[in-house]
């Protein structure tokens, strides 16, 4: 399950709920294109900011709207104990797998963060995906954690925050990771930019924003990445530059969040408040951006 | 209200939840001492950790326990709704005042940070505290944007993150922020090993952890620095030296709460998992840092 596209979609909501509608919406493109799992309430799910109940919900959706594409449900919370409920509640509703940050307030230890996974781990019968993302939980792991939290019983994949750019450095790391790791762990690639480089490089997945709204696209570059097609996954990611430059410009969120409004996919606005879409210059931007993309590739 | 100590207690708690016997013992230490005011729900009081019924109830309870002195109740949330939620609640329950931080998962914008502000101050009849915390939010504001959310309507404080070590300096970067300032809003410093250099710097109040457990040490510092005695200050901090150390080392939460269960205040654990009180190690260093102190100063 924790290979190729893992495609995250967009949670759309306003200040009063999930709009369920534009949801199951985005779901329906995924399972179209067949990507290879659904990565449900990761950080462009906007997980962090919904209630249990809420993620209960959307869980549920995903699961019914799945079309037998294995769904992972991100569980992620600040305390414990809402982890182990949210670990309950995507099991108990059809979850294939979970993903599980250790997203922080106060600034967390190795011990603890390694007691978290631990603890969650033990009460899961579906496989977890360590997710590893720093700019959002602020929290650095070192490659000897990673090793041992990989060990631990129901671990099948690390979802590593990039690659270096420069291939041959991004394949001496990928390696240099996997030496550590337990040869059931997978190792998928996130940060859209260093998506293509990171299969190339020999990671097994890419977890990705962008296929969450663009899954053909996504679909492309991972297929040629996998099939050894380096140059050309290489080349059709280069395609997307404007783009990639866009994600670290605004942040992947604001970015996709805006073409869906923008594209009629969902309503405007469809992120939970405090964030904001991107605002009018920067639409401007997009907005030329996605006209150019469009005689390039079938973007529509 | 926003002036003089303002001490944070702890929220005593393990995973079933709220230790309120030994909220309550905190609280009369506080009360006893007769403290400015009172920070109930900072991050010392681990607010981010519980859920909203669990804040109401600890709000309830500071009210209760007050003894006359204004209590001022943190009402950070990631999300908008629920800062509006808790901002409701905070006054219904009998707040004297309210605290609120730009709490981030998603990188907040000067944008999304000031629209945060400004709607939560429209439904406010209570003073709000600005917290500026980058350690925990994630969030750094720029002086700019401190003097346009300060002209807010119910703005009346900024708790900023600390102040450079040298007085001079100090003195320098408090004058600059106050003339961005409206004249009814104060600052006051946060970061404990600062709270001697804020005040002798000018600052109005100091927001303290070690006064949620220690108050009167706090209060000696404070009444020194507020009536210009500003040596007597500064060495009463510098005897707390190889505390404000340790703070710095393991996190100041992590410090007061393992010193409150070793006191016996509190039972030990007493924080949220996945947050851990300190090592064996940890502990016998700070057993012999409090039993130096205890010749030094008036500490238990």
């Amino acid at each position: 399950m924790f290979t190729g596209l893992s495609a995250f979609p967009l949670t759309p909501m306003n200040e009063t709920g999930i709009d369920e509608v534009a949801f199951t919406r985005l779901l329906k493109r995924l399972t179209s294109a067949k990507v290879d799992s659904i990565g449900v309430l990761g950080s462009t799910g906007s997980y962090v900011y919904l209630s249990r109940e809420e993620r209960l919900r959307v869980t549920q959706l995903a699961v019914e709207y799945s079309e037998g594409i294995p769904i992972v449900i991100g569980i992620s919370a600040l305390r414990t104990r809402e982890v182990r409920q949210l670990a309950e509640d995507a099991q108990k509703a059809g979850a294939s797998g979970v993903l599980l940050a250790p997203v922080s307030y106060q600034q967390l230890t190795d011990i603890e963060v390694y007691s978290l996974y631990e603890m969650v781990s033990k009460s899961l019968s579906v496989p977890l995906c360590v997710y590893d993302n720093p700019t959002t939980t602020h929290f650095r792991f070192s490659d000897e954690l990673h090793g041992k939290i990989a060990s631990l019983q129901q671990v099948r994949s690390i979802k590593i925050p990039g690659v270096p750019n420069e291939l041959d450095t991004a394949k001496e790391r990928v390696k240099q990771l996997r030496t550590l790791l337990p040869r059931d762990v997978t190792i998928g690639v996130s940060g859209d930019p260093y998506g293509a480089t990171g299969l190339n490089a020999g990671c097994d997945a890419w977890y990705s924003v962008l296929g969450g709204l663009y899954p053909d696209i996504c679909l492309g570059i991972t297929r040629a990445a996998l099939a050894g097609l380096s140059e050309s996954a290489d080349n059709q990611s280069k395609r997307l530059e404007p783009l990639w430059q866009m994600f670290q410009k605004y942040g992947s969120l604001r970015v996709v969040a805006t073409i869906a409004g923008m594209q009629g996919l969902t309503d405007t606005p469809n992120l939970p408040l405090p964030l904001q879409g991107l605002d009018e210059v920067a639409r401007q931007e997009l907005k030329n951006i996605l006209s150019i993309l469009k005689n390039e590739i079938s973007l529509p």
